[in-house]
């Protein structure tokens, strides 16, 4: 079962790519505690807070990294739920847009948590188009809220 | 395949039900043009412009309605992908919250238009939180805007 998601960023594919190629461009848009090394092979760790408190984190592996392209992670450690999904950002031109297409793969159950991080995905991509189109995305902990689990 | 979505509106189970329920209340949050009956076995039409154009409609028969709990619609027209479709609205309330797990249920393949509406969805759920909470959603066609296909 698959979390789908799609964005149109008035950018350049350079631009929406850097975005989600590199450590400081995610730290822009998902969460501003980004550590680890964006290169294929390489590991990032994604840290939350809430209310100033540490609330879990995410680690993913880089697996691969095509300029322009595609960006591939598989998440290795984090919520029980995640591990082993994979999370994908295909990228294309279209319309004058810098189109991305997001996949987060192989969950096996539709639980509750599932709705929730659909519908937060969504609100980090519109945060990484903002970040693309003015310089300013809303990360982690300054994210937008959407229920009770934040 | 599903498209799934969770949000929480500080609100009663009522309230949170009567935005959904309703044809006034959806017309709040979606669409400001709804047309037809809101009841078991009635149909509903949503129609959406943008830039003062027609771009097309849905229109979905009312299958339950069980106040403060649950609506499910099930598309019979409008886009070929949507066709066949249910839309399916379960409520609860938790810490506070009128929780609404949604589902739009049935899509045959995860074609991009999927990946649209389920950031779109993602949008319109926000909306109905703030309708909810504030008295102010931002139905099409005042919706915010994803992509290249609105």
């Amino acid at each position: 079962m698959d979390i789908l998601h799609k964005v149109g960023i008035k950018a350049s594919l350079e631009d929406a790519y850097k975005a989600v190629a590199t450590r400081e461009g995610v730290a822009g848009w998902w969460t501003n505690d980004v550590r680890g090394e964006s290169k294929a092979g390489g590991t990032l760790e994604f840290r939350f807070t809430a209310g100033g408190v540490d609330i879990g984190g995410v680690e993913v592996k880089v697996l691969e990294l095509h300029p322009a392209d595609l960006v591939l992670w598989e998440v290795v450690d984090g919520p029980a739920e995640w591990i082993g999904t994979t999370i994908r950002f295909e990228l294309k031109q279209e319309d004058g847009y810098a189109i991305v297409l997001f996949k987060h793969q192989g969950w096996k159950e539709p639980v509750e948590f599932m709705h929730h991080c659909s519908t937060k995905w969504a609100i980090f991509l519109m945060s990484l188009k903002s970040l693309v189109e003015t310089g300013k995305g809303a990360p982690s902990p300054d994210d937008i809220k959407i229920d009770n689990w934040n």
